[in-house]
């Protein structure tokens, strides 16, 4: 398939989104301005994989970079500091341009270090999950504190996204759940249609031209909610379909037992669950509860305690005045947000974990 | 005097900064949306003074405030991170208010953690001294690295900045000069007259009507550079006039020994010597030093390392491919941006040194 080309317009500026084959060994000319240094963050998973690449590609540019361990305890304030203090060491300026090079997790540490280093620097992402199709574009980055998931953060856009759909045929099947669920809600809040067709997807018999026409879709779906309403007054509220009880689960059972997508599958199923009873409308709650076991999504509750899940859920940064706001579908296409109650949502709670071992 | 009020308009929105006397007791109507939750920062010389004015002025909100130790020690990641985590134990939601009671440092330390709490919630500056009242406007908000001062931070207008002559009869004298230091720069950056004007007046005789007109301007040219210039591209740079020794003297000394606006001072009187050395011109060093001396200013290098003070210009913010920039005059009213060699600027540091002893 042909290199794509998104155009996303940030309050602040615009940027584009470049969906292609191979096009991480093509980064610098994706540099819209004369940058005095780049510097790449990287993880240790991706770094032997496509470090070299990009390094080769910045050439002639100065260029420092930095490898940190994968995974999601990287979000921490401890990461955080350390990786502003390397960058005074090297005197990064604010002519400098930062390159999240790896999933989620990299994009959002090294984007909010980007947005707070100097009051803010020039960031690029270059996502290499599909997951990350989801945090790469909208300006959103953060890292976790203790008490809850992304607690502290900005709103703050990249300069440019680049998207090697190559770097997606080293995912393990875990990561490849992860990254769909996130598009298989864009499609919930958007298109019925899409809905069915990526329900069609077999992550056995996955090519690349099909990862990029979702992963293209996607991000069409999330540039446009991202552009209407960057801040989230309103409409970027949606995107948390399923992420009441996915954030819970993954800040309950402790960061990783569950991957972010994972946790929103279920998160999905439940939100599924909830407007069926709020509403009284018929959901596609057991097609895709079929098409998550055909591809081995991980369904269960963990047995974790319901009072504890209801305390993390009102840490969420999306309530107002200590009650739960809860993004509930009135059709697929038709998302709203709904109050719920402490006691209504241990109620759903308690009849989601039957139904969801099929009782 | 009566209140004044003076709009600026921030990229992200419009806000008012209202000076008069008195006006904290009015706190509650200058809130301009319903907020579910007010949390007040102030430290421990401004509390026992106007916290509870504040407090019964926001009755019936419901209102929590924490108060932290006076000085520039607490703009670190350490009381950056234990805010963050006061903010989540309270249940603050995203459409909580935040309100910086204090001088420059509570403004900095709060507008920062309002800045990135959940990627921002609304706050109010609230300044007490009359040096806050440059760092009140504009929206920049930082906490110190112990590599260099202000180098974590965002642009982060506040909704409000709620100014009350009043409270600043209580700074003692070091205070005053720190804030007139700062009048004196943006006078220097913008108006002879302006500049002349200031230099009338002695601070054992300061009314409170002069103080409020002096602030009004001061805040005028401010607001007037931030509006034109937000993030710091271009005209914004020249309201560090005076700063590149200024910073570094406060940083090699260590934060505490001279005020900001004392270290400023020498700064200025600094880029006054530099702008004769290198335009040829004829600027009021004698004047202005004259006028230091009468109010009292510390103006000595304190036998500084001169390497070791080259070394933290070069630190600067404002710094591009690690060779500093440094706002000079052409004339008073006329800055103008001049990259200096580190030869040079220890040769100017040097004859500064012998100048300032009077040789």
């Amino acid at each position: 398939m042909e290199t794509a080309e998104i155009k996303v317009q940030a309050s602040t500026h615009a940027y584009s989104i470049v969906i292609g084959e191979g096009i991480r060994k093509q980064t610098k000319q994706y540099l819209t301005k004369d940058y005095s240094f780049v510097w790449i963050i990287t993880d240790e998973n991706v770094a032997p994989l496509y470090l070299s690449d990009v390094l080769e590609a910045c050439s002639p540019l100065q260029v420092h970079h930095t490898v940190i361990p994968a995974g999601e305890q990287t979000k921490s304030t401890d990461y955080y500091y350390q990786l502003l203090t390397e960058a005074i060491e090297h005197n990064l300026d604010r002519s400098s341009l930062l390159i999240a090079l790896g999933g989620g997790v990299i994009g959002d540490l090294a984007g909010f270090v980007a947005a707070t280093y100097m009051r803010g620097i020039d960031y690029i992402q270059m996502p290499t999950t599909i997951l990350a199709h989801d945090s790469s574009v909208g300006g959103k980055v953060a890292i976790n504190h203790p008490l809850g998931k992304n607690l502290i953060g900005s709103f703050y856009a990249p300069q440019a996204v680049i998207y090697d759909v190559e770097t997606l045929f080293t995912l393990n099947k875990k990561e490849i759940r992860s990254g769909y669920a996130e598009l298989v809600k864009e499609a919930l809040i958007s298109d019925e249609a899409i809905f069915y067709s990526f329900l069609n997807t077999d992550f056995q018999a996955l090519s690349k031209a099909t990862v990029q026409e979702h992963i293209h879709i996607g991000i069409q779906i999330k540039a446009h909610v991202v552009e209407t309403d960057e801040k989230e007054a309103d409409m970027r509220k949606y995107l948390n379909l399923g992420h009441t009880l996915g954030h819970a689960l993954e800040a309950q059972l402790g960061y990783g037992t569950l991957t972010h997508g994972e946790a929103v599958a279920i998160g999905l199923l439940f939100a599924i669950h909830v407007s069926e009873s709020v509403y009284d409308n018929h959901l596609p709650f057991s097609e895709l509860k079929q098409w998550l076991q055909n591809n081995n999504y991980p369904l269960e509750l963990h047995s974790v305690d319901q009072q504890a899940i209801l305390a993390k859920m009102k840490n969420d940064k999306k309530n107002k005045h200590q009650s739960i706001q809860m993004v509930l579908l009135e059709q697929i296409g038709k998302p709203i947000i709904k109050q719920i109650t402490d006691e209504d949502m241990l109620y759903y709670l308690s009849s989601f974990e039957r139904k969801l071992v099929g009782e």
